[in-house]
């Protein structure tokens, strides 16, 4: 067992975190994580605020270990978010997109444990000047939204480990034991979980978006709109639109009208592969089957173990 | 010690191959790294025939351990080049940039080990076919030229080992013994770095090209021209020139027509700032010191080790 800050912050058994993603995470997939004896996020990014609150009422009902919520700072309603994930004494909450000074204190006030998710050593203290308990430091290769230096996690991990003073946990291209050691070797003290969680049966995922998945071979993700916001797309159909109009040299007024509204939750949730935006990582394409979340953190550690094991001197 | 399948290949003590770059590799490196215990290249991509014979001449008078020549496929006068490194028996031949199956067989009749250069599992089966001994697989975050998927190397070498028989080789984003670790864990067996022997006292690479990369900070290179070659490129003002031209959406003949004849000489070994082309990887923005090569080198091996030690279970 590995016992190091990241597992008594949040006083967890194993040091994976499964990634509060949008459309892909709710209280099936968080609490299948937490039960596993990792820490489960539910994705608050694509919930309405009384949708936020029944994941959580039915996380706690079929959890009794820590859980946490992944809260994007740029949601519209975010401070009744907030105000539900206090009344009910959610205990880890995951910060991203946004100034982490704005509310680090009022949720730390309330008992809350926060880490912040960051691309840059920049970012990384900033979140530590903000008061922060940890920090995710996701790189280039993750899937969605992503960071405008494009540094990869073997870049980027141990330089924001060298720079900060409190724990780094390490995202972006870990979907197996072997890459979860590897951040380890970099300094990480726990890895943050994405793509290969979309995998499950527990995740909200529609199952066109899973399939499709299995089928991505390497160089089927990129990263895109780096003028708006960049984000890493899975290849399909809007994917082309988008790379068209900025092989044009779109205005970023342009690119927005292209991506248009709501086109996550079509793509991810209501299954349309043709005009839906689908967020994945590079992973993807060592992703070939759909399993429980339990079996995937259980091969995840063991691997990780193993490597660990297999390197030791 | 690590003994393993590529220690044995080159016949050296340490598993630390350093990447043969046009404009930064002579003998003088070549020899130092070699001398060190691991594998030094000549970046044959930047030197006419006869220059690649002075600089093969002068390493095998420098150091009695096995060596070899980066040859990129696309050299155009390369047929002399190969002729050059047989008649001198230089026992180790790293080929990239170009078809593996046109020059192994050769070289590999002539009795020497020839590793190829890919950046995707698709290039590592078909340089395999062609019958190298050992890949290296390199990541995005590398320095200078790039693949097309942009696939990081915590994506990639994990990836490659599981489709390929031959040892691998990782390169792209290892400056530190910790990445080495990390790369170990992901199935490597030996790395190659290259940017941190860029800042060795012995690299030929010009002072101020040397200096730029000191002052270096996250965020500074990134992956461009793309339409003709992706290379990883350190900001200056060739680079905005480029990056202007790229987000109007130019052509490849405008492109080419910025690019130039003879951009990288004037920037890496002539040490033009302002109008070169400077080559250098992620890692750049964690360079701080010019030091001897043996120095760098053996930081890095003895961190290695100590970081396998570290995470020893």
């Amino acid at each position: 067992m590995i016992h190091n800050e990241i597992t008594s912050l949040f006083q967890i058994e194993k040091p994976i975190v499964q990634a509060g993603m949008i459309w892909c995470s709710g209280h099936k997939l968080a609490s299948a994580i937490s039960n596993a004896g990792g820490l489960g996020l539910l994705g608050a990014g694509s919930m309405y605020p009384e949708v936020l609150e029944e994941h959580i009422v039915k996380t706690k009902s079929t959890t009794s270990k820590p859980f946490g919520v992944n809260l994007p700072l740029l949601y519209p309603d975010i401070d009744k978010h907030i105000q539900t994930i206090i009344n009910h004494k959610v205990p880890i909450v995951f910060t991203s997109a946004g100034n982490p000074k704005l509310y680090t204190q009022q949720l730390k006030d309330a008992g809350i444990k926060v880490v912040h998710v960051v691309s840059s050593v920049k970012f990384a203290l900033k979140a530590q000047e903000a008061g922060v308990d940890a920090i995710v430091a996701e790189g280039f290769e993750a899937g969605g939204h992503n960071g405008a230096d494009e540094t990869t996690t073997l870049c980027l991990i141990p330089h924001v480990v060298d720079h900060v003073n409190i724990p780094v946990i390490a995202a972006g291209g870990i979907s197996s034991g072997r890459a979860m050691a590897a951040c380890f070797c970099l300094g990480a003290q726990a890895v943050q979980i994405g793509s290969a969680f979309v995998m499950s049966h527990e995740s909200s995922a529609h199952h066109n978006f899973k399939d499709k998945i299995i089928q991505a071979n390497e160089g089927d993700t990129k990263l895109m709109l780096k003028s708006l916001t960049p984000v890493r797309l899975l290849k399909n159909n809007f994917y082309q639109l988008v790379a068209l109009a900025e092989k044009r040299g779109a205005s970023e007024d342009e690119l927005k009208n292209i991506l248009g509204r709501a086109r996550a939750k079509k793509g991810m949730f209501e299954g349309d592969m043709i005009e839906g935006e689908l967020e994945i990582g590079q992973v993807s394409a060592m992703l070939h089957e759909i399993k429980p979340a339990a079996q995937i953190f259980e091969e995840i550690y063991s691997d990780f173990l193993a490597t660990l094991k297999k390197n030791s001197i």
